[in-house]
Parts: structure tokens; sequence; C-alpha cells
């Protein structure tokens, strides 16, 4: 139940962040949508590929089209002002990522997978929705971008798995996994944390 | 029967779609041939991954690769002149959307898929093939751009779900969802048909 | 016991070419470590989901993970001479190309493949990886550029299988086909061995 309910959370978000994007890269209506429906389903579908689950269930159950079909239209017609489109962008995309990676982690667990795989699986249907994105729109993937990015999503997976190795009740965990990714993001930009590029090329 | 020859013909036609974008990239004769295969098989195989057949028809049966790699190299050899590449593209991707919406959303549904399933995976097999041959040419992708695509795309695989349902027999109801994906496509380059761009960014 | 020899010296060849590409497009560290993972983990995914092995090898076993990361974080404190990424990326591509489509194609045999899907799965597993590192940097994918790639990699998969149907030892083969499409690549390289370019278009 919470596991659905933050991943349709998710789903929004994410829907709104590549929504967003596409409006800044002055896409129709119908691209905005489809730029929405594969930011928030991508992710998901790549899980559920590696996971064996046939078909994805994104693609089974008509809530997991409308939400972010949904959320694209909105976005489309009440988009914030164009100053602050790439801001929105990254905000949602660090919610999105909180949210998934908890709920791509925790998926990967109910369906059996080791801890070790179930962590892995998690980023990587977190990281994977915005990947396909900045594809699409012909940008640098944000994962290799300079703030820290898969840092975050691989803590907060590692939060998932431990709580689930001590037993602790689900949605605390999730919650303390969810939110300590946004954070980490947020910080990351606000602070413009850095890491180091390789020496001989800084000129 | 019908299915098997509606899939081939769509195969040709998007690996002609693929290797005259491929002509037009200035690749030469391999990399033509790649293009047309990875244009023409790709929307197949997303499909079989996304149903779980394994592996993909198109990796064990070699008409499935005979028959685009052959269109790859009569298209590299008898292309049409340098002026009408881009038409042609369009014109090809056109009709291969249409025959692979329609095989795809029918197999789908042969292999016991949902209603809604089948015409998201029907959707995707025939929107994928042409996503991965522009993404690899680094061209913005057809389904992105500004005629309607999607949406002639879900019209067509929406036509054989109602054909299924009817129990309408399969043969005119496929050619009539071919027809219809492949006239929508075709009326919106010629009317250039576009759909709105988001307020505040048209300038 | 070969094979996974074999498996893990190309997951770090190829982590390493994709850890090179990095530094040349001036990831910063964590970009440079995303990259080498994806490359040298990408095609053996790309393998394992065509042929359903669920979850993929690389997600369930911790060295898969330690030896690219390790080579990423290598690559980007001891990287070759800036003059000489190029280069590096070039040569580290063919290696990993022939340790990857000798792995793929072998495994998908042991898997029981036929022979005919099992070469296409060993080309596709050992093309992929760089792809995807070509994509996310945005360059053009080798396998269209100007040298001979997918034929070099056709031609060892083809040696595996023949290998496999005479019943020849499996080291010795393994051996041949690797050192083949190695060859192969740096011969064509090296003469720059350009396939033709369509007529009309030379200007």
């Amino acid at each position: 139940m919470l596991l659905i309910a933050l991943e349709m959370i998710g789903i929004a978000v994410f829907a709104a962040s590549g929504a967003v994007a596409a409006v800044r890269a002055r896409l129709d209506v119908f691209g905005v949508i489809v730029v929405a429906l594969t930011t928030a389903l991508g992710g998901g579908i790549i899980r559920d590929v590696l996971l064996g689950v046939h078909p994805p269930t994104s693609l089974r159950n008509w809530p997991y089209l409308l939400v972010p079909a949904l959320t694209g239209l909105i976005v489309f017609f009440y988009h914030p002002q164009v100053a602050r489109l790439r801001r929105s962008v990254l905000l949602l995309d660090a919610v999105g990522l909180g949210l998934f990676v908890t709920s791509g982690t925790t998926t990967a667990l109910a369906l059996g997978a080791t801890p070790y795989a179930a962590c892995l699986i998690g980023m990587t249907s977190g990281i994977g929705g915005g990947a396909v994105r900045d594809l699409l729109l012909r940008e640098i993937p944000m994962v290799l971008r300079r703030e820290i990015y898969a840092v975050a999503a691989l803590a907060g997976a590692v939060v998932i798995v431990v709580g689930h190795w001590a037993r602790l009740p689900e949605a605390p965990v999730a919650l303390a996994a969810s939110g300590l990714i946004v954070a980490l993001r947020l910080v990351a930009l606000w602070r413009k944390w850095n890491a180091p590029v390789a020496r001989g090329l800084e000129g």
C-alpha cells in the first residue's frame, strides 16, 4: 500500500520533471506527454525487465499511464515561468529519484532479489527514467554531470536494504531513505558539490 | 500467416527507412546495414522483451535478419536522389509504423496480453524501432517532433483491439488499422498538422 | 572457468575504454565510474535480458561491479597523456570487443540457444556496451563509424559456433576467436580500411 503510494507520487513527480524539460526544449503538447510518460515509466519498466516481470506492471494497470499523462498535460498548461524551468527540472528530479530508488529497491526485495541485487536494481530504476529523458532531449544525462547523483541513489538503497535486514517497519525506513536522497541531492546542488576532474584536463 | 507477412513487409519498410536515413548521414555500407537492422528489428525485440519471449523471435529465425540486411544493401546501391532522401524517410517510416503497430498489437493479444497492455506494447514496438534509428543517428526522435505520431499509433492499436473484441476477421481489421495509421501520418505531414507549443515560448 | 576469466578481463578492458572516453569528455570522478560500469556491464545485461536470465548475472555477483569500478578509479588517477586518450579508447575497445563477443557467444550456446541465435546474441553483447558508452557521451557509436566493426564481431562469433559444432576444446577456440576480432579491428584501424559511402554523397 505504502509502496504503491510512493511509486505513484514518484511517477507524478518524474513525469513533471520530464514535462518541464520537454516544455523547455519547445516540444508540442504530444511531445511533452511522450517525454512525461517515458521519464515516469522508464525506470519501472527497466526494473521489471531486469526482474523478469512480464509484461511490466506499468503496462498492465491504467493508473500508471493516466497519472503521468495528466501530469504532463497540467505542466504543459500551467508550467513555471521560463526563467525557472531549469531549476524546476533539477528539484523534481531529486524528489523523483528519492521515491523511485526507494520503491525500486523495496520491490526488488519483495520479489526475492538478494540485498546486493536489490540495491543495484533500485538504483537503476531511479537513475534510468531520468537518463532516458535526457537522452531523448539530447542533454547530457544528470548522472554524468558534476554533482553527486549515483552516490545519493546508492546511499538511499543501502538504507532500505539495512532496514529490511534489521526487520524495521517499512514506512519509516522508506521515508528516511527517500528523504536522505532528496537531501543529498539538494545540498549538492545548493553548495555546488563537485567531484574532481582528472588532472591535466582542467585548462 | 497474414501476421508474418505483415511483419516481414514492415521489417523491409522500416529497414529501408533506416538505410535511407543512414545514407543521408553519410555512413558507409556497413553502417547503413547496421542502422537498417536496428531500425527493422528494434521494435520487435523490445516487444519480445516486454512480453517475456526469450530469445526474441527475430534472433532465432534467419529471414528476420536476411530481409533487412538485403534491404539495406539495395538502398545503399539504389537509394533515391539526394534531394528526396528526407521525404523518403518520412514516407517509409509512416508505412513501417502502420505495419508494426498492427503486428505488434496482434502478437501481444495472441500471447495473452490484456487489450490494454496489447495497445501499449503494439505502440511501443511501432515507435521503438524508429526511435532507436533516430537516437543512433543523433536526430530528434520522430515521436517528439511536431506532427501527430503517437496518436496515430494509438488509433491503429485501438482498431485492432476493438476488432479482436468484436471477433471480426483478422485480415480486414489489420488492413484497416495499418491504413488508418499511414493515412493519419501522411495527412499530418501534408497538412503540417502541428500541436500547440506551450505559452510564453513561441518567440 | 576460462569463460569467467575471459569475461572478467573483458569487463576490465571495456571499463577502461569507457573510463578513458569519460576522462576525455572531462567528466568528474563519479561520472567516470558510471561510464566505466555502464560500458563494462551493458553488453552482459543486454545478453542476459535477451536470454531471459533474471536478474542479470552482473547484478547478482559483486566482482562484476568491483572490477569495473576499481578500473574506472585507476584510470581516473593514472590515465594516459591527453594526446593519447583517443588512441587508447580505440585499442581498449578492440580488445574488449574480442573478449565480449567470445564470452557472449559461448554463454548463449551454454544456455541452449541455437548456433544462429548465439552468434547474434554474442555480437550484440560485444557491440552493446560500446554503443551505450558512445550514446551516453554523445559520440557517434563506433559500430556506425568508417572502419570494419560488426564484421569483425561476426567473424569471431562464427569461429566460436563452428568450434562448438566441431566439438573442439573450448580454450583454444575462445583464444582464436578473440584474437581474430582484435586483429581485424587493429588492422582495420591501422590501414584505415574504409567501406564505400553511397554514390553522389562524397562531395
